[in-house]
């Protein structure tokens, strides 16, 4: 038996089929633009996919065991509601009972961090630990846990939101309305911001003409510059570090898991970002005494994450 | 049939029999004194003390169906093993291993914070909730958390420390050796600390001829001075309802739990602490669209809180 894995995204849709150890024998993708604008819509671009896949991989439909849905925004995987979507205005969307007017197949959803987490635990970095969690960095901070071997979501699926605990009492304003939140530190949004700050300080940087030459100022470019030993560079990505690394100390103590995945573009920083880290999290560690220190890694599936994530999601929810 | 709980504590044991819903048939204690001075010492106190206990109640140790322990400090609730007690120095005891000699009852063991929250679950304020937390505001502060209905150890048993979460970075020293832990804010030491900066700020103050008549200043003395209306009480009250706030926040988003007890002393003054930390968390939430806020509300299991918890552990681990 396969496996089909969806990845709702803001702009397209993405699906593959799997076996179960995590090959993809077929991926496509429709092109949304962001342009649903009724739970009729998403439902039914979803159905459309399906079929499509399956068409093109020439699996029949009595091959898949279950169907896996990773979809950002707020979702009740109980149910198979999404409960609303931030970036497009959509509320009690009830997918999984709206897809099966066509299909047979049991269908789960979960919200995309939460599926990223598992995916790396079932095919990834993580392979086969029970506790984990994954921490994405991008323009936000997103976060999946999982706590043996099981998502834990939290009441209503809201829960699970780590980039919005507090590290700075009073401090920056972040994007919920709160402050001081991990998310307005530890972003990719964040690191930026940060970046262009050392930038206009020193001109004389080597970030400036990184910046000059990419055509912009992004994630990558104090790293680039910090690894060609600029001064003002490595205090930017040292004082990032530490930003990540104090959501982290937090997480740490609270879960004490087996390991933290790093996920988004700057994973793939990979020892530059995750040996300082690891030093500076066994630091922060109430409990030295005990066992060993939390292994800290970047995340290990890149373009088919959501893809596999969504598919992990239907092999472990059957 | 019957439950036996244990609670291990630094001077003394308690320990009583129970039945199913709770009901304490009979209690009793010794005194230690903490002269616990191996492993042999402590198992054998308390083989002494269920011995005691079920002469003095008349139950013959066949009518027990499980004996369940609370004990600070970090323990292996899976091996029955204390690793280590940082309050008394004792290293790898196996505890339940070692009582095997003496008894036939299954006897489980775990962290008192723990035990305490599930003890709340089972008996107390969160009666038949899945998912909550237990935040001890004492000496430090402690955390007990339950995830659908079992307590969360993380790796080792080392987790579930939240009062090292950190909500102020490079803040406070903590005990622990890190610095802007919770705990350095929001226990009753650190609120002590806060009361007294706040005394010698303002002789004038309530605060301190209440400090006066008690013949110290202690955890109440701003509550108290705060609730007759006393301006300077009311800014370290509001201040420390803050900091507490500020790590609910925090546990807020990452657990989005039904409930949030709070236990220690300070529980006692109810509303007048609960109620404002509500407003504040619900402030902080990051999903606000869905479900009902997070419930604060005091600890109920006040004097046999110890003893309901460990035989909570009993009931739930057989």
């Amino acid at each position: 038996m396969y496996y089909i894995g969806i990845d709702v995204g803001g702009m397209s849709i993405k699906a593959g089929v799997t076996d179960k150890n995590g090959n993809v024998l077929h991926k496509t993708t429709i092109v949304t633009k962001g342009e649903y604008n009724a739970q009729y819509t998403i439902s039914n671009d979803i159905h459309a996919l399906i079929v499509k896949l399956l068409d093109e991989a020439g699996i029949a439909e009595s091959e898949i065991a279950a169907v896996g849905i990773g979809q950002a925004g707020s979702i009740d995987s109980e149910r198979g509601v999404i409960n609303y979507w931030n970036n497009i205005p959509m509320k009690n969307v009830h997918v999984t009972q709206e897809l099966k007017a066509w299909h047979k197949m049991p269908v789960f959803i979960d919200n995309d961090a939460n599926v990223a987490a598992l995916g790396e635990c079932v095919f990834g970095a993580a392979k086969g630990m029970k506790n984990m969690l994954l921490v994405t960095l991008g323009t936000g901070v997103g976060s999946g846990i999982i706590i043996n071997g099981q998502i834990y979501r939290g009441e209503y699926g809201a829960g699970a939101e780590a980039g919005h605990m507090r590290i700075v009492m009073d401090g920056e304003p972040c994007t919920c309305g709160g402050r001081g939140c991990w998310e307005a530190y530890a972003s990719v949004s964040a690191l930026i911001r940060q970046t262009k700050a050392a930038m206009a300080k020193h001109p004389e940087s080597l970030m400036c003409s990184i910046a000059k030459d990419m055509g912009e100022v992004n994630g990558i470019t104090s790293f680039k510059a910090a690894r060609a030993g600029d001064k003002a560079a490595l205090e930017v990505v040292d004082k990032y570090i530490r930003y990540v690394a104090e959501g982290l100390i937090s997480l740490q103590n609270i879960f004490r898991p087996q390991m933290f995945l790093i996920g988004g573009g700057i994973s793939k920083e990979g020892e530059f970002l995750t040996a300082p880290l690891e030093k500076l999290v066994l630091e922060g560690m109430f409990d030295k005494e005990t066992g060993d220190p939390v292994k800290i890694r970047p995340a290990a599936l890149h373009n088919d994450a959501g893809i596999l994530g969504a598919a992990a999601l239907a092999i472990k929810s059957l």
